[in-house]
């Protein structure tokens, strides 16, 4: 499989971006933002959406420009309105004003309204534990679940994010959707011919079937509970931003001339405020420590805390590139072309 | 089978409570906050935990007249240490001082220390809610689920609480456990002969198994995402606190003469800070609203949206009391004789 370095990879990004004239720091949170997060393993909310955020561009979905507008009323509160701009670069927005809310009074809020895809949550939440705070990101989507009883999809895969810092190491972050399993897998499930679990998703009429050409809808992860965190964060990213919920928000892949209306929301806690950072990080690493060294039930399976995983895929990425199917890497060397940029990709 | 009514319930625990000498606000806390439970239908958060708490008391755990103490850096965050009062005081002590920073600063923080059984989180989380602003509760817990992968028990069944106001009607309210089942459902399945459900249970050498007889701790909601919420809790509980985690939190029904050491963490959200209070009740209103009259996959089983199956509860209860096994009720009256307190339970 070929594979390409995340230099690369972000040099093309970046390269194309600005050559469709999207401005330089919304270019380089766009880049920064897909590149990282396949170096994280996290290929769904990786550099493979590069093509697709083109042609949002291009269709007048996406703003090149913006002009953000932060309405504030209150001294950890506030409304961005990204003019809708990429997500990755609202998000990361959002993240400082956050960030330098909680370092004057403790905690810092942002609401985001009239934005794009966000990409991966993680993104905005590791940004504010690098910086030694608690981070939270959340944002909504595309009607995909089913609600509890119900038969028709509504809510969307809404992430619960959440990423606090460990001394000696990266952020221990929770990145989860709120249904069993990803759409991605099933497509993955319909291409190499195989077989859904039972009770992760529903057909076109809300019936339950394993058959992945026929999933057409998703059950939210331990029924009533995760469709509860997915209307938790409806109501964080579109009771509080204005923004339409659920089936009324404009699709991702259809009719791209659309704006998207999407809300996020981003907090940051200071942890000093609450305790020394320095005791935090210390018993944060006795707490992931104690987890990892639990025995297992198979020994063949080792206990991992929430981005355990991330940060494993991370290294071996960082060493030997991301894997890309041999479609996706033509697809990057296109781009290489069109844009002229003239990137190593060997 | 027996019921007692609200008030019935309320006047015998708090005249209890009054009669061991705890202090008048503390125990109106836990009165109401133990019979708002029950009267939602949370049986196991309820008023049959009083009999517990009267031991805690007596046993020397819980301080029936606490000094609280506030250390407070920055404007939107404190720490409460609790002084090992019952955890309903200090979580609303929480909860007032979380509501009093969101109102003059858009939103609050408190951690609580040094505190003991929180009862069920929705009663911080919708007291929040009740004065318009988004309420958010957390709590740790005794060690009982199996971390993905692992065979022991390792951290809490720590619960996720979030509480936003609707127009027209209570509070949409989600309270979930981390866990698939309570060990509460464990019990019922022992007492009357039932299987439990593959997947929720494992027995004390970690391995899987559908004998609640045999169960003995508990598997995580969703595999690693109820794993990593319950990591989430934890650190906003322990490690923000100092309190300690996971197995080395002294165990609830164990040794009473021993403090429980437990944090918690309530939050509160201005709602005007965002937008106008009255446009999101509104909206709030269309959103669930939406959701119920979604087509259900049954006709027989109805949509519902977070904290619905409650709200329906606790209008049958208020009308009806709150039932009782005979054993439970005979406790009642037995404290009714105990503390003089002539309460009519006919």
């Amino acid at each position: 499989m070929p594979t390409i370095t995340g230099s690369a990879a972000k040099a093309i990004i970046k390269g194309a971006l600005l050559s469709e004239r999207v401005e330089e720091p919304i270019a380089e949170y766009v880049a920064e933002g897909l590149v990282s997060t396949s170096l994280r393993g996290v290929d769904s909310h990786g550099i493979r959406l590069i093509h697709h955020y083109l042609n949002g561009i291009r269709s007048g979905r996406i703003n090149r420009t913006p002009r953000y507008k932060v309405e504030q009323k209150f001294s950890t509160v506030a409304v961005l309105d990204a003019d809708h701009t990429f997500g990755h670069a609202s998000g990361m927005e959002a993240a400082r004003i956050a960030m330098a809310m909680a370092k004057e009074h403790g905690s810092g809020h942002v609401a985001v309204k009239n934005s794009t895809h966000l990409g991966a949550a993680a993104y905005f939440a590791l940004e504010i534990a690098n910086h030694d705070m608690i981070g939270m990101s959340f944002t909504h989507a595309d009607s995909l679940i089913i609600p509890t009883h119900g038969k028709r999809k509504f809510l969307g895969n809404n992430p619960v994010c959440f990423a606090a810092p460990v001394e000696g190491e990266g952020p221990m972050c929770l990145d989860m959707a709120t249904s069993i399993i990803t759409f991605n897998a099933v497509r993955r499930l319909r291409e190499i011919g195989g077989t859904a679990p039972a009770g992760v998703g529903a057909d076109a009429e809300g019936r339950p079937t394993t058959d992945p050409h026929q999933i057409a809808m998703l059950l939210p992860v331990g029924g009533y509970k995760g469709y509860g965190l997915s209307l938790m964060v409806e109501v964080l990213c579109s009771m509080l931003t204005g923004m339409p919920f659920g089936p009324h928000i404009p699709k991702m892949f259809e009719d791209l001339e659309q704006k998207r209306y999407l809300g996020h929301f981003v907090c940051a806690l200071n942890i000093e405020a609450f305790q020394e950072t320095a005791v935090f990080k210390n018993r944060m690493a006795q707490l992931v420590n104690e987890l990892r060294n639990e025995p297992p039930l198979d020994p063949a399976q080792k206990v991992m805390v929430a981005g355990d995983p991330e940060k494993i895929r991370e290294i071996a990425r960082r060493r030997d590139g991301i894997p890309l199917e041999e479609p996706e890497f033509k697809q990057f060397k296109e781009l290489n072309a069109r844009y002229g940029l003239n990137i190593n990709l060997e």
